[in-house]
């Protein structure tokens, strides 16, 4: 077994304080459009499932394309390692204690990957429904997670994170029988504050769910990467 | 059936940036001692389930003490309506977008109660493992919720959010037969952190442990209080 140091590597990130975060994310998206890499945003509350819908994901897109995955987190290690247990590159970006990525710290991430090596990056996010969702990170699209014990109130409470993600991802729907959660209910709030967002029921438990989600996210890799 | 605006006041928080936070938090707690009020910080993820621990503590102790609430979201109303129902005082603040609340905000809030007419005010902090650790609210002790649904390896993640709190309850443990968590696992990282840590195991559903949780709560108002 190879120790975590061979199988990743953990970066302690800096905060980019005088730059304007916007502009910083525009040239990042440029270069990404250049170099034929698509950067998806994945955020959530801390234990929605994050790491286990991108093994899952990991699992079923990794013969077609070359993955990355950037695991953002306060302290720790044992996303990255879960990542790497998949056979894709991952790196451990340790924020010292930051709430959210900026575009700045995501580009020191992607930098660790090299040049146009990736056709997907997936930066997971610190787990965080408020302040990620206020920082462009450079991303071309963006994801949020939401699982079912978590409550179907979400929506009313962190309604800017709903407002700005291209795509909700509702998890551990094997869990609906024992928690009080209305789908419709959170479908209906989610539109109401994002009419274009795109909705999947997904459990990674059981598989239901992830082929619809993975074809989307394939779709707009293709797309952005010109690949037929 | 009352509406919301006579049910319980909302308000808009304006953050103090020019003061102290430290000094505003001894301040308030030198006030709350005066006063004779406890004030209990209570942070968690989002729907780590807050405010229905909340109504459970509030049904046990309302007979005896005089309480009052603040939830604190930024947006929407859905907890205070929750509070107010169990027929305590229920204010709810609105941040304004921001991810944690400061003493300076906490005061505001208090500030509506009158002085000197709750034995025991407890602050629902907004849903978020991070920022809010970082802020002394002038609480007199504060506790965190971590739900079974979020997984044992939250400890490993969001170390400070375990260092700084009085106590730790860990919620929903009738979920335990669906999810893959370690309650001696998170235990044992908590009290790495924390060795002081108070922890509680409880399901608002089943009811069980929350009689623990209760004893602990009442004996520290009790303590500040000068109550026998």
């Amino acid at each position: 077994m190879k120790t975590a140091t061979e199988q990743f590597k953990i970066i302690e990130l800096k905060e980019s304080v005088f730059e304007d975060n916007n502009r910083v994310a525009d040239k990042l998206r440029e270069r990404l459009k250049t170099e034929k890499t698509f950067l998806l945003n994945l955020m959530a509350s801390p234990g929605a499932g994050k790491t286990t819908l991108l093994v899952c994901t990991i699992e079923k897109l990794k013969s077609e394309l070359r993955i990355g995955v950037m695991e953002a987190d306060i302290d720790s290690s044992v996303d990255a390692r879960k990542i790497a247990d998949t056979g894709v590159r991952a790196i451990q970006l340790h924020t010292g204690g930051m709430c959210h990525l900026d575009a700045g710290m995501t580009e020191q991430g992607l930098n660790e990957f090299g040049s146009g090596e990736l056709d997907l990056v997936v930066l997971e996010n610190v787990g965080n429904l408020v302040c990620p969702a206020e920082f462009d990170t450079g991303s071309v699209k963006s994801a949020m997670i939401l699982s079912v014990p978590e409550g179907d109130d979400k929506p009313l409470k962190y309604p800017l994170m709903f407002s700005v993600v291209d795509a909700l991802v509702i998890s551990k729907i094997d869990c609906l029988p024992y928690f009080d959660f209305s789908v419709e209910a959170v479908r209906e709030r989610a539109k109401k504050l994002n009419p274009d967002i795109e909705i999947f029921e997904v459990s990674a438990k059981t598989g239901e769910g992830i082929d619809e989600w993975v074809k989307w996210l394939k779709k707009n890799v293709c797309d952005w990467n010109l690949i037929d």
